[in-house]
């Protein structure tokens, strides 16, 4: 069985509003292991949505729609779904009362416009809206379904939690399970070279690379009747690319790096510093978003300048003056600094040029060395990042946390 | 004319990301008075690319796709937008080199299969990709056009904005321009009762509020036929709302708050320090986002332990016993504090309960108290912020610049 969505608004089309639905619906649906194979915009136009319409029900078992169902004129979707469906509409008495009821409570009058959100097509199955007044419908003609609801998130994923995912659920006999693998420091041609064969072995489960928050994504999705048997095809599948590519591998599903770095930390009570001089804070931000951190994280410094390196963390200012601020040697005694001035077990520091300016022919901008400091043993990598100043201090950080996390796997 | 967006990607057909670049591209063509009437997503499956690919022609004269341009065999765009065409492929040297240079420069080994990313059509516009490998393309056929970019947001719009937007501006004799204030500190309903009778007042240019980033946005957009008569119109339209609301916008367009604040400081030659507890760096990070910082940015310090904001700032440990690490009295001290260790002219403090825990009845979680330090004047702001922890962090970090923005303006 598949489906189709049809987000309705000219503010979608206009780029005013960024379509969330779209993306909450593909996920849900494709959990309930219904295939959705094209998502589709248009503005409040009813030529264009009936062109919508029937391109979807030629290839499509259901259509979804958001959006539109509001009371003013050019809320049309219900009216246009019921022209292509070729049924009449009458009023809702029930509806009707919920309408009026969601105004007296708020205390504000309702207007005549409102009562056209209680007509619906006979025999058509009706979705309260627990959060407006724009109440759903879900309408049937020859195994073709038309499922209407409302645009603002908030009401569209309730009524769609409430209503129409159980529907859904009793007509759908498979499920997808979908499980992330996350990866950092390798890039996706490479990957893909190292794991094509698992790849190509097989369609179910599926195996698909992609990047998302500038870090790499393989996504196993497999197909069964029930949520055992899917994680049980997709438990080998892992294992196999755990064999290939582990070290690369950070994190399952939605566990974030500073989530995985904070709990080796605790785990191993090992307590941290930083010393970030072209990150300028965000490694430790990105640390502090664990909210278990506290425990183990001491202190953070910025040393962006020479002297905050020198007097801060006691930086040698021959090291500053021969090699540069920018240099292994730099970030070797930033870590060390920092780790002895503020008495902790691990440190970080880094040290870059996060450009635009400042780039020179042998220290290019993007140039970037980590420092990671564990238990008296410094080590410094060298990496030359990509991107505008904001995602080089970006990917700088996310290495920084990497380095931190192969360390650790050491120990 | 009209044009029509195609988001190739089956993680956006699963969920797995927003499509946000459909966003961007609506609100471009837009802006160059070119009607969007569809937009629409499919998986990376020739056959269903080639139905949406038609389907589109039929009604669009320009069809714009953005991802499945990786170098993967699932990457498929390019490739399906030639048949559809019948346009044949061949090799171009320019490209090849561009992408061998870009390996070559980030030290990584290029693979086989990026070689796929150097071919086009003969007779293709090619696009050049300055953030990542993947090169775009315009196709061209019986003025039909197909113009190809990538799927990660920072390439795509990079190259719409180098090359596609001027090749479309020549093609279109109406243009829209728009200009956005840029608020902070004032809701949005608030805001449109101050100014409803303006936006009330006319269609052309059209106010429009609206909310990005978690700040409130102000766009007036004139349609015109050309650039200076537009900006003539808008331009009273600005006066007009900052004789009502001027104190609360920071900015016009893609000026950063943080770029307000650093020329400030910068011009009247102030230098600055932070000490942060509950945005644990994230300030320091945000002031460091403007290259210029470095001229004034002295040091900064994440203070988020007791210990350290007693050894570090000279907190006085009665304060933190007294009041507590989240009040007043110690963002007070912790602003002083920094200013004179580090001896600059200002000094930001951040201290507060970002959560998910630590929340009691008189200190909820959201609970932030903001100091800013200015040549020995301190004021202490208390704000309570709502969202997730990541959410009140930022919250917070923008309240601490627009406060320091607003004290820089009274000297």
């Amino acid at each position: 069985m598949n489906a189709e969505i049809i987000s309705v608004g000219t503010e979608i089309i206009l780029g005013d509003i960024v379509n969330t639905n779209a993306t909450y619906l593909a996920k849900e649906l494709a959990l309930l292991g219904i295939d959705v194979y094209y998502q589709s915009s248009v503005g409040d136009n009813e030529d264009r949505l009936i062109n919508a319409f029937e391109e979807g029900l030629k290839r499509s078992d259901i259509i979804i729609t958001t959006g539109g169902l509001g009371p003013t004129n050019d809320d049309i979707t219900k009216e246009v779904a019921c022209k292509v469906f070729n049924q009449k509409m009458e009023i809702d008495k029930n509806s009707l009362e919920k309408i009026e009821e969601f105004f007296y409570k708020l205390g504000i009058e309702m207007t005549e416009n409102n009562k056209k959100q209680a007509y619906f097509p006979k025999g058509a199955i009706i979705l309260k809206n627990k959060n407006g007044t724009a109440p759903g419908a879900i309408l049937k003609k020859d195994n073709k379904y038309i499922i209407i609801l409302p645009g603002p998130p908030k009401e569209m994923k309730l009524m769609f939690e409430d209503e129409v995912k159980p529907y859904l659920k009793d007509m759908s006999n498979e499920i997808l399970v979908s499980r992330t693998l996350k990866l950092f420091g390798i890039g996706e041609a490479v990957l893909e070279s190292k794991i094509i064969d698992i790849i190509n072995e097989q369609n179910n489960p599926t195996i698909a690379p992609y990047i998302s928050n500038m870090e790499l994504r393989l996504r196993i999705t497999a197909k069964s009747d029930n949520e055992e048997n899917a994680n049980n095809m997709i438990e080998p599948i892992i294992e196999k690319i755990k064999d290939r590519v582990g070290k690369f591998i950070y994190a399952q599903d939605n566990i974030s790096m500073e989530t995985v770095v904070s709990k080796m930390l605790i785990e191993k009570k090992l307590t941290i510093s930083t010393a970030e001089s072209c990150t300028g804070g965000l490694v430790s931000a990105t640390l502090i978003n664990y909210p278990g951190i506290s425990s183990v994280f001491m202190e953070g410094c910025v040393t962006y300048s020479n002297e905050s390196k020198i007097n801060r963390l006691g930086v040698n200012p021959n090291t500053l003056e021969e090699y540069g601020a920018v240099s292994e040697e730099t970030a070797r005694e930033m870590a060390k600094g920092i780790a002895k001035n503020f008495n902790t077990n691990v440190a970080i520091s880094t040290t870059g040029i996060a450009g635009p300016e400042g780039g020179t022919s042998d220290k290019p901008v993007g140039l970037v060395y980590i420092g990671i400091y564990i238990n008296g043993k410094t080590t410094v990598n060298k990496y030359i990042l990509h991107g505008n100043r904001e995602e080089i201090r970006l990917r700088a950080t996310k290495n920084a946390l990497n380095d931190l996390r192969l360390r650790l796997l050491e120990l």
